[in-house]
């Protein structure tokens, strides 16, 4: 069975300007779905930083994947950037009120993910136990 | 510039067994990364649903989608696959403990982002009309 024509212009353009439950989800997830802007936001959730701190502090992220994150998070107002006008200029990013907000949320969920760590690991031997073979990752 | 082979790697296999902070963060989005885990993850904070009821009630996940994405759930022990043994047998599926936790904070997520949403289109209007030709989406 393939994907749907439904499936996918429902997760292309899911909601306009509803407010259905189901598009604060989707909204949600396309917002901060991806790790790199998990990762921004949560390391600015420590304080404001300059470019070259949040590259040294999230591992593995490129400068331009860092560039990208970074204009998004402005873009949507959940980041504040910060020109100073000293020689060489220094340029700092803050998160705003609404992307504050979010941090204390996505902290919440990266903390739960660490408790269940090891259930979960043990759940997924459980079922591999019981279930040879079922290929799921 | 393309991604580097860290990028990679980090975002691969970034933790094993560690306990950083970020490990949480990778992990979290590995398992509720996705639209229709979350749908299916907050649909059943409702209550337990058969199989059907969960396909009539998110809109445009397809049959094979709906299954992969329980099987998942309930490898990962946050969600409970139930036979009843009545003629035809009747599947039922409900939210481990661990599972209805992760609801609690998938919710005050999607809260969030109808909260922000005027915000969040307001500001991106803001941003569109300072920065023409951005690229950004």
């Amino acid at each position: 069975m393939s994907v749907t024509h439904t499936e996918v212009t429902a997760t292309l353009d899911p909601c306009g300007a509803s407010d259905h439950p189901d598009c604060g989800i989707r909204d949600m997830l396309d917002r901060v779905g991806d790790t790199w802007t998990v990762m921004v936001v949560t390391e600015l959730g420590a304080s404001e930083r300059r470019f070259l701190e949040l590259q040294r502090a999230i591992d593995g992220i490129s400068q331009r994947m860092l560039t990208l994150t970074l204009r998004r998070l402005e873009r949507d107002g959940l980041v504040n950037r910060t020109v100073y006008p000293t020689v060489p200029a220094q340029v700092s990013y803050a998160l705003t009120d609404s992307g504050a907000r979010l941090t204390h949320l996505i902290k919440a969920l990266a903390d739960w993910s660490l408790a269940e760590r090891a259930a979960i690991a043990e759940a997924r031997q459980r079922y591999d136990d019981t279930h040879p073979g079922h290929g799921i990752r």
